[in-house]
């Protein structure tokens, strides 16, 4: 189970929200290695949106509790949109070109959960996947070939429209083989301007997906937290899993929801409904 | 350009090849960053038949000449066959996966080469692929590719026609793309008794290959080098590239063979003829 | 908190103890990430006795769980006495010269615990070194300069005089930094034949140390661990940490003891006590 | 034998230097896998200033042409002052803490060359560096040394005499134990606002350093190098090797000197001369 962050708001220092407050909102999720359950130790990254159109990928396979690099680079960059992951694999090797975010363009992607099966049904997901983005396929990752599978579907020209084929679309393949439930996920994407947020399983019982309440609220809930006077109005998170101790601060996403921060504030949320999509195959 | 070197004969440490002579008969391949043209710093493998069915893999994304792990297990594996590869990248990713000797049930395999435009053929490639093999592609490279391509047409039942079919269908679905001359290979590939050696390019100018000279006839060129005292007179090398100041040593294998070392010594070489096979398309 | 675990008895496959029984003796230790408190996710040795004077050490900054080279090699090591450790930095920095075990010649030695107060300390620690050993070390941990002051003061000839000499030496050298309960530690360190172990801290509460039964009793208890089957009678094992759910398995070693075990079975356990030895300041 | 380049001037993007153009300044030094002569595939590093008072660090075991974060981050890095080194080991182990450049709060500091005998000295030389300074030590390089010899003999207020002394100091210490020309070096320094660069050896005759011509004049030699339109007047490169086919481009430093790099443009150049220090011993 891996875990994952996104934000969007005022620019920020990455450090401030990953590393630097004691008790931040971000210092218990990344350092999962003090937490009470899983270990996050099977690489990590990070994916910013500053010089240039493309995001920038800071990706490694050391943990990310160990990663000298990230340190260093998280007190660097100062940005208004980035993402943030730490990977525990479940099967796939470790290795950089597995670690989330992925990026296509102007466009990146994370995930938190995977396809059942996946090993059996990759040669039938590869092949649906479109001639010219084919050769971008770096890793092994059910994530990324989920990633190229939206990409092929029209993420780029409808995000939430192109997740709902190729979700429906790995269901097809899935009960083609007889696999049950094949998707679970918490997914993020953004093109650099705004973020989509998509939480959903086949079987209908979903990795949490959590979005910050509103900055003011939370300064007023935990005027401990200094990260906070840092955030402009408009800045959101959106976090793969509660954060402890926080009460009030975090809005749960329901079961198979969509979401999209716009930087004008003009955010929505819908539900998620997978397109069946046989004349694909 | 990748460098390469099969042992087959009397069970020799490896390090006795790879490391310990001073100027030992593998010391200067693996050791190119010595050497005058080019560097193979992109990581190296050591694949070798120990206890159990199945090769055991050493692998690493350092450069060789850093990695003290390597000059640790080397100085323990005392084997009768194994491989080893230093690796040149032209492109692929500097990672685990995609190091040489690649692996399939008691099959070893590597490579020396590259296939012209692979990002584009790869697809086509891939798609056919046996379905069941599929599942264990680990890695991005055109090499690993080729391995499954030989083993999905008949590698583990009889070699050289499986990769003359296989070298056959990439120059087929090559041509489809008007990819000219996409093969440049000199391989290697075991069942863990016999090793078979290739040397074929589609524009007839292939990358070197050389065998060894029997060990009696070397011991009395070379009395100077301790290390052919170890070996017995069965045992043969197999080299990506002819090393500097031993002549009489090293036969080279002329363009377009494929040869074979057999345990019994009855060894043999033949005509390379790629197999045209349209009707796998 | 490290951990790590001793064999000593007939030569057997390193995997058989680390990786191969669902519910081996080690299983549990080493796969700690599934562990129920901590996770050793900075590094790993094994170190073991084979071709050659010297101990082999296979060494890495990956976290054990994800080391493929780790499952390759443990697989092929058949070996009457190796060491193994996963560590948990306690703040020197995770680079393969500050993994566990250390060896020196014949020597290895591994550690579990730490000296308060080490980066205070280091220099006046650094200063009692031998002159000749002093460009041996290669790290930057508390434990490897412990080694090195052992072996300062005559591990080589009476490994546990020279243990209570060194530990004397660094309680002497935290008094004078005024460092309370300076040091931390379980201890195993051999020179190919016997197996030294040595639980101890100075304020009295030490880290736990256990050794297995004897192999005929724990086949009686567990005939269910087929793990059992493949040791002779002389075999034992030494862990710095209680497995769970083998009662009668293992037997702990009380505060301040050291032991040793020997290749006939003449097995001792002693009283530790530190030597103050001011005189060498 | 190391490459480094040090850049004072015009906030420029590091990737401008250090990749991008085709036939840039800096391209070559980098990719020295190219080159004719050596290679520097034993890790890298990259300092900058940027957020904060002390300068980040990007440093990495990986050759520096494969290290994709690298180049992800040069991409985003606009600074002022940065430098960079590429290393060749001459012996200590290929690991994060002996990768240059090194930092002591605002400062850093990067060498090519060595210091002869090293592994017999190290004991004497640490024994002199300030007690408070000694936990700082992170690696195992001769050059990290010689840093701390320099921080402790005053580089913070007068960086060319602190030098001086502790370059005078490690011949003294070499000459005790018979160790002819000990010393070989390019040094660069800086505390965020100038840049010093040294060029020494006690043989005298030292490892090459370069400066560049005035911008104004190498734009007018080189008008088909856009990355010299980007850089203002005062900016400066200090290299530790000629850069081939830019002629006038270069001013060699000559044997035995130090110089200064000043934000005012208030440039340097001086003798420099090791000052013996016995007393010290």
């Amino acid at each position: 189970m891996c875990r994952w962050l996104a934000y969007s708001g005022s620019p920020v220092l990455a450090e401030e929200l990953l590393f630097k407050p004691t008790h931040s909102l971000i210092d218990q999720s990344l350092h999962s290695k003090l937490g009470a359950t899983t270990t996050n130790g099977d690489g990590f990254g990070l994916g910013w949106y500053g010089e240039g159109e493309a995001p920038a990928l800071f990706k490694s396979i050391e943990p990310a509790w160990n990663d000298q690099n990230l340190r260093e680079v998280a007190g660097q960059i100062r940005t208004s949109l980035f993402f943030a992951h730490v990977r525990a694999s479940t099967g796939a090797p470790v290795q950089r070109t597995n670690c989330h975010p992925f990026r296509y363009g102007r466009w990146m992607w994370m995930h938190n959960g995977g396809i059942t099966g996946f090993p059996h049904l990759k040669r039938d997901l590869d092949a649906v996947v479109d001639p010219d983005l084919y050769p971008y396929i770096e890793g092994s990752t059910d994530s990324e070939v989920l990633f190229y599978l939206a990409l092929t579907m029209g993420l780029m020209d409808d995000p939430p429209a192109a997740v709902e084929r190729a979700v429906g679309f790995v269901e097809d393949v899935a009960a083609r083989h007889r696999v049950m439930h094949p998707v679970q996920m918490t997914v993020a994407t953004s093109d650099g301007e705004s973020v989509w947020g998509f939480r959903y399983s086949s079987v209908g019982k979903s990795r949490s997906l959590f979005y910050s309440a509103e900055v003011a609220t939370m300064r007023k809930l935990h005027p401990e937290l200094p990260v906070l006077r840092l955030l402009g109005e408009e800045s959101r998170l959106i976090v793969s899993e509660p954060l402890r101790d926080l009460p009030g601060a975090w809005h749960e996403v329901p079961e198979s929801r969509w979401g999209v921060i716009r930087p004008d504030g003009d955010d929505e949320m819908h539900r998620f409904r997978p397109f069946s999509a046989p004349r694909l195959v």
